[in-house]
């Protein structure tokens, strides 16, 4: 029998949960798994049935890929610690540059899975877009190859466009959620529950899927309608910046037109 | 054998139609169906087995229930050519006054579908929350019986709530339907899809279903990561627009926290 390929996971938060989910289920033997807090790493090696280690000098070398999915503020310091010759190393980050790991390996890339991860919602990586990108053809086969071994959508992608998708996906992604916030916010003041708005928020989810967004925009500012925007910002007339925020996003949409 | 009631519906643009059809469906009779344009009257009363009239004068008076169905700023202006005395007057917005039916009829309210409509894309009405709301108790009742027929999700509201709740609706659903509209036009400038940030646009609108928006807020903002919101402002440098945008909604997330 074949042996399994191993795996080192760096992180222990939501998309280290999932992925390291993902990656077990698949067949993959998860070796190690490293997080500052022994605590978080005992509780996802537990799962991962992978050894748990709080200290980075216990990382094993004898991994094939070693997954750094951390925050991104903490790549560099964590991949300047890292000694591992000819291993790939990874990160997981859609706006870090790929060259923080050239000290770690001479195997470097970036492994980007296209989604916003939860440690408790089970994440189904087989439609999740994973964008890669490596230092060399070699590694770049490897990693196009292990992406594929979980998902029926992978990506070669350079770091321009890297940096363009995940600038993308904060308006997409971080930008529509606060939009939901800030419509919950305003319900709330008038205890209604956001409840009643949740079939409008998965229909306009739902609409894009086979339309272009700029087609099927709706609303008094997509109209141009001014006396219903008047109206909306006197309603946030006590609400300054959500006015201002109405005011700019609306002005968005009339120009977009 | 009971004869259905009768519906008259006023306008044909994309609520009109859909509406019309779930209560054709649901066995009313729909009389007559009024547009400006006799070929838009036209084509929807054909599958609402109706009569297409494009002059109001032809408005019959012997339906239950009016509803119109039209473009926000029109309603007034239509409402006023209405003399149908104790007949039910409704109008299907958000934003526009009850009162603007006063002369139209004895009995007048709102019948307002919180969804966006799509002539093509056929919604399912169960489960669209509907707002109503009436100038007095009998004709509040009877709406309440007619919406629930199509409806598992009906709601009275007053004229503060609707108006709330209709703000809160452009942010959930117009604005975010623009975030994504700007990640197109960042994707597309580099020749990426959208199609990319498709499963996560899916994932951010399901994962609001169970929990708050507030705390499942991710991305740079949300952990104030100055350094990634900095380099997503060098990469907007030359839109100023977006940039301005992007700045806003950053900090309101920040101080949403």
């Amino acid at each position: 029998m074949e042996s399994p390929i191993k795996i080192s996971i760096i992180g222990s938060g939501n998309l280290a949960t999932q992925l390291g989910l993902a990656l077990h289920k698949e067949g993959y033997l998860i070796s190690q798994v490293y997080s500052r807090s022994q605590k978080s790493a005992a509780l996802l090696s537990k799962k991962l049935k992978a050894e748990a280690i709080s200290n980075l000098k216990k990382l094993s070398t004898d991994s094939t890929i070693y997954i750094i999915a951390i925050k991104d503020d903490a790549i560099e310091s964590v991949a300047k610690q890292l000694k591992l010759k000819e291993k790939i190393v990874v990160h997981t980050s859609g706006s870090v540059s790929m060259k923080v790991l050239q000290k770690s390996s001479k195997n470097y890339g970036v492994f980007y899975p296209l989604q916003t991860f939860s440690k408790e919602r089970q994440s189904n990586f087989k439609t999740i877009p994973i964008c890669i990108e490596a230092n060399n053809k070699k590694t770049s086969t490897t990693l196009e190859y292990f992406a594929k071994s979980i998902s029926g959508n992978v990506k070669r992608v350079n770091s321009e466009q890297r940096k363009k998708i995940h600038l993308a996906a904060v308006f997409a992604c971080n930008f529509s959620n606060h939009m939901y916030a800030i419509a919950e916010q305003l319900l709330g003041k008038d205890k209604l529950s956001l409840d009643l708005l949740k079939p409008l928020i998965e229909e306009t989810a739902n609409k894009i899927k086979n339309a272009r967004p700029s087609k099927v925009q709706t609303g008094p500012a997509s109209r141009n309608d001014k006396k219903t925007m008047d109206a909306h910002l006197k309603e946030l007339s006590k609400e300054k910046d959500l006015q201002k925020l109405y005011k700019l996003i609306s002005k968005s949409i009339v120009t977009t037109k």
